[in-house]
């Protein structure tokens, strides 16, 4: 059995446990916008290559909390990994997004698909498990996932898309062929979620990055239901330690009542909604049921000069407002994060300024 | 003075009174979808070429309505007039979106952009009294511009964006600079606005197309308040006849309670809000005040075939309910339209399904 983590807010604002301060951690925080993480990619060769070893995932996980004091640690590695072990080969041109070899457009590449062999995901169960090593216990580790729909957006569309046409052609189109989809990415995701479970991820997120370009009816037919059926299947406990889901749907805002009914423990949300207001609707209160949130700075303050970062930061945390203090209850709590991933251009030392402010403004706000 | 159209469904629709069927345009109707659009554009030899000349303007904006029983004709231009009169150079690249040969990112950019002087744009004024004269009371004409925020988008990128990095380091760098641009597009835009109305425009709409990419309380300070500062200085009437006020915000949906204090008449929607919910919140009841709903269907529904598209347009006439009815008093009412402007790879005759099934179904929803 490996140690409890040293730092363990993360784990337990997901619980909604009181915690001295506001956990924080950054979707995408191993990455492009750091100069050591370049270094490795280039002795990797390739995304894939950084991706698929072990050593070098283990690595590139760590780098950003050698910088910043950040609360959680999140594996390293690509939504797409799932799709790649079902046989679509995954690719990433030079300077461009990812692209499959083989696209599922049609009756017979949607009756192919098939859940794939853990076996051949064993790279991320591997890191998984280097990770956690290498780690410590220093700070919690977080698995992940894409979720079915934000897969089944890159398996028809063979890439990213900027309308989506593809893909929703094909489910507005044979809604049949679609369910199909998802129902295989969705017994898929949650085998490769309680795989990493089992190698020691110590709470898991889903990102439904894509959810937010449906129509309202769409999105709780084709992606809230498959995201409520990989969290049906996910193992909550592990070696005696309860495991959090999160669940982000990037422009779910106006759909936080329907959110509020996943059996998950967090919600994600981007910068357009309002924490206080998400607060109201699924925070929860002191000893009753609820979600705690994640969230949600839009990672283009990470430009702005480091004074305007800690007011716009001490802003976001403000529009929570205090979360509860209670040491015997659970009630609301926020882990603070960015909206979306970072972006590769942002100045590292500005993500200090972020981090410090999260942690000082947030102490302060306990104390008030 | 200019007759009333023969269809003013739309008009009556846009300040909730009751009509017969609900009337319907498409956002970019006049598009490249159609065969005979892009005959015109080849003979226009380029983009501009065709949105500078009235000729051309009339016969492209005129095209759809030849097809479809449309009830609105909307001018045919481009959001990006406004900056191209401040002297930012506007181009079309072949095959690729707008470009500005200058863009607005400093200190000496900023203070150089001024209110341009309306006769640069006489060609849309020209335009739209063309197609007024062609139209011949068929149906309404819809003048419109960008938001100024949207339109600042544009100008300090210098084109279409991912990530809207530039503008938004520029807006949390340096609000004051923003500010200032932001308050010379409103300017200008109202001029603009009003001016289309003068040459016989008989509603007006503001596209906020990147609203929805700015964060909570961002998107009140930098977008909403200048669209409100648009419509202060906005004519109401011209020739004796009220002139709508449409705003579209696109992604805009969490702030209805916000978008609901603005003085127009209309609320456009995108597919990701629920119109009946977006009903309850803004639209009022019979002899009330409310705002008109305008949406709300994803444009990807025209690439299913024709049944499956009448499926999903009574779907959206049915979330947002019977519409009113009272021959004597305001009430709620809708005005069916896709909740983003058409792809140019839609087949012309899924169109005619959608728009004969919202007149047929919306009929058949007012006897039920």
């Amino acid at each position: 059995m490996q140690k409890k983590p040293q730092n363990d807010l993360f784990l337990r604002a997901c619980l909604r446990q009181s915690t001295e301060y506001t956990p924080v951690w950054l979707m995408r925080q191993a990455g492009r916008y750091l100069p050591e993480y370049r270094h490795t990619r280039a002795q990797a060769g390739s995304f894939m290559g950084l991706a698929t070893n072990p050593g070098y995932a283990t690595e590139v996980t760590l780098q950003p909390l050698d910088r910043y004091s950040l609360d959680a640690a999140i594996l390293f590695s690509d939504i797409l990994t799932v799709p790649d072990a079902m046989g679509l080969g995954l690719g990433f041109a030079q300077g461009e997004g990812p692209k499959f070899e083989k696209v599922v457009r049609d009756e017979a590449a949607v009756a192919a698909l098939q859940v794939p062999d853990m076996e051949r995901l064993r790279y991320v169960f591997d890191a998984v498990r280097s990770i956690r090593h290498a780690l410590n216990g220093r700070v919690p580790l977080i698995g992940f996932s894409g979720s079915p729909w934000t897969l089944a957006c890159y398996m028809v569309e063979g890439g990213g898309s900027d309308d989506y046409r593809l893909v929703k052609s094909l489910m507005y189109s044979r809604p049949d062929l679609m369910h199909r989809i998802l129902q295989v990415n969705a017994l898929a995701v949650a085998d490769y979620l309680n795989a990493q479970i089992d190698a020691g991820a110590q709470a898991v997120m889903v990102f439904d990055s894509w959810g937010g370009v449906l129509a309202d009816g769409a999105f709780q037919t084709f992606s809230l239901s498959y995201t409520a059926m990989v969290l049906s299947k996910l193992k909550t406990q592990h070696e005696g330690q309860r495991i959090p889901r999160i669940v982000f749907t990037k422009g779910g805002g106006q759909w936080l009542h329907d959110m509020n009914t996943l059996d998950c423990e967090v919600l994600g949300l981007d910068w357009t909604t309002h924490l206080g207001q998400a607060r109201a609707k699924v925070g929860g209160s002191v000893g009753g049921p609820g979600k705690a949130l994640q969230g949600n700075i839009d990672p283009n303050v990470l430009f702005a000069p480091p004074a305007q970062i800690a007011t716009e930061v001490r802003r976001v945390l403000d529009s929570f407002g205090k979360p509860h203090t209670d040491p015997h209850s659970s009630g609301p709590t926020h882990i603070f994060n960015l909206g979306h991933g970072i972006s590769q251009f942002t100045p590292p030392e500005h993500v200090a300024a972020l981090v410090e402010t999260v942690h000082q403004h947030s102490r302060h706000m306990r104390q008030a």
